[in-house]
């Protein structure tokens, strides 16, 4: 097996003082941990993106929530309790639409007020830590799950399968194997040859570049036959017959199977169905929103300017002052989706009823409807 | 009507000493001109891309001809002819592969002998002038004419349309009016409010963008209501409701209607057919080889893998030693295009026959079988 999963997206240190996170922003060029233990740099960290991917950040909200807990000089419960709230706060400030962030802050919270009565503050610092590192456990096996249910796809394609994906939804984006690119990993631990065995197409994914910047990345450091391409460049490379699935990750589904991902994933679905080539969505049970009828009411949140026409470049690639298209996330229709590959297994059209099947039920969410972050 | 056409592409200067050309390496931060009369100066402007589209290319080429001819000192016309054969093959060499360039200069080189006997040098080098001016008007009433058939289908879509387009076919590809963009041109020509009846959505067009930096450039100098989006948000801007029609150019056209042109335009042309949008090649009728049975029969270069990681950026965006796929371009299958606009009409499906009717034929063309350039 390559060393596909030595990459620690984010960890609590082995003295549980500090958290560690791989700072993305550095990426492709610089593979460097930071070690974190203030909130002042935890906040940036976050705020900055060194750490991005909606599951990555709600695994740093546990620890973050954990690691300024512990530090607190008290043994005074309500005082505990009121700091832990600022905390709270503070942390969840650096991100606000990022839904997972405040999810995993608001569970280290709702643990704390359920069950302080009854003990010290330092058996609820202990309480804590543990919770903390459930939250990243959880995610895990939650990744985990997904790629053992896209490993059965690829098993049927067999040995040399080309896949495509879109963005990143690789472990860099969770706390481990990822959910797109989770499928890869497994087949890397059930001894598939990465080099020979397998062939995976990164789109670019302007205008932030996630998979030239970081899909690509992890790829190459797994060891696996690696390849970007422009994003314009898909419909080439599915009519060459080089790609025999496709996976993407995803923000928000909705009960029909519509769903929300990064900007470009549509297209790529439409192209795919073109081709005739397998299309799979790989997305945690808690990303479907049955309350949603469909993709349509998933409000599209529309970036800078400045993203398309300078990040990045030396100079302005554009002119002045011109019009610029810069929606962050687009909208597939589920008619276009082969199968969405959730932790239970693999949900198929009518995509209502097979979640409902799996036992997804509608539920107050705690995503905000309005707004998606990755 | 707007300041559309103050763009000189290429022009004669007024003392027909030189060739003026827009310096497109500069845009679009930069509108300069450059007056050029020597060898050595035309050369680096053709192969540094200075003037680059290939009906642009090929006007160039014979101004060159001309104007290096007429410096010749001499009154024998072996030895003018001798000359001018070094000149030729000189100019040719700054882009080998661009046929248009070839084009041009064996189509003056061939006046030149077949016109020589009965004329003094200083006779023949006037005639030269002519051709080399017919070259660039030929130019200008093809582009012309296939705006004139493409602002029909605009006029029946009403004013107010929304218009997409991929790479650069504007009037910096060409003489004037471009393919893809005349249309528009002719729009504003009979009086069309840039701001109001026109609103133009430019594919970046990674790579190279020409689409940030050449088509926006020019619609936004046209005064038009221009937006430029990353390749992967056409799907998106598709579903919004707001292109209702799409003009690409195009390299070459094989007989069956399958067409060749910059990467990314083959997945505009699926994602337009899902969403039922009309979409349109604007295609000189030079450019369209009866030979070729169908798109299968054209080779697609592949270029720098440096183009997609490095180029533009202030720092290489993909991990050092990381596969690249990088296409010059795609084949459009027939079945997704709409109509084939020439400057003898708009040609629908069954494509051959409709070529057939327009008079066009299978003839030994100019243009290479294996290699495409613009």
């Amino acid at each position: 097996m390559a060393n596909a999963l030595n990459l620690d997206t984010v960890v609590l240190s082995e003295d549980g003082k500090s958290i560690i996170i791989l700072d993305q922003t550095l990426l492709p060029g610089k593979t460097e941990y930071l070690s974190l233990n203030k909130a002042e740099d935890i906040w940036e960290a976050i705020y900055k993106l060194r750490v991005r991917g909606a599951p990555a950040i709600g695994v740093t909200g546990g620890f973050a929530y954990y690691i300024l807990a512990s530090q607190l000089d008290t043994d005074d419960m309500d005082q505990f309790v009121a700091e832990c709230t600022k905390i709270m706060e503070y942390i969840n400030s650096s991100r606000p639409t990022a839904v997972n962030l405040s999810w995993a802050l608001n569970r280290m919270h709702a643990v704390l007020l359920a069950e302080k009565e009854g003990k010290t503050v330092a058996q609820m610092k202990e309480r804590l830590k543990e919770e903390s590192i459930a939250i990243r456990e959880e995610d895990i096996a939650i990744s985990r799950n997904i790629g053992a249910y896209g490993y059965e796809l690829l098993e049927k394609l067999g040995r040399g399968v080309g896949v495509m994906t879109h963005c990143n939804a690789g472990t860099l984006a969770t706390a481990k194997y990822g959910t797109a690119l989770a499928p890869i990993y497994i087949a890397l631990e059930q001894g598939w040859d990465p080099k020979k065995d397998l062939h995976v197409y990164c789109d670019e994914t302007r205008p932030l570049l996630q998979g030239a910047r970081l899909s690509a990345y992890e790829m190459q450091t797994a060891g696996v036959d690696t390849y970007v391409q422009c994003d314009n460049m898909a419909s080439y490379t599915m009519k060459s017959g080089k790609i025999g699935i496709i996976f993407v990750g995803c923000d928000r589904v909705a009960a029909n199977g519509d769903f929300a991902n990064k900007i470009g994933t549509s297209g790529v679905a439409i192209i795919a169905k073109h081709y005739g080539i397998p299309f799979y969505v790989c997305a945690p049970s808690s990303t479907i929103d049955m309350t949603l009828e469909s993709g349509d009411e998933i409000n599209i949140e529309q970036r800078k300017a400045e993203e398309v026409t300078e990040m990045w470049y030396e100079q302005r690639m554009a002119p002045e002052g011109v019009g610029v298209v810069n929606p962050a996330f687009d909208v597939t229709d589920h008619s276009l989706v082969t199968g969405i590959i959730t932790e239970k297994g693999i949900a198929t059209a009518p995509f209502k009823e097979s979640f409902e099947k799996m036992g997804i039920r509608p539920v107050e969410k705690y995503v905000d409807k309005k707004e998606l972050c990755s």
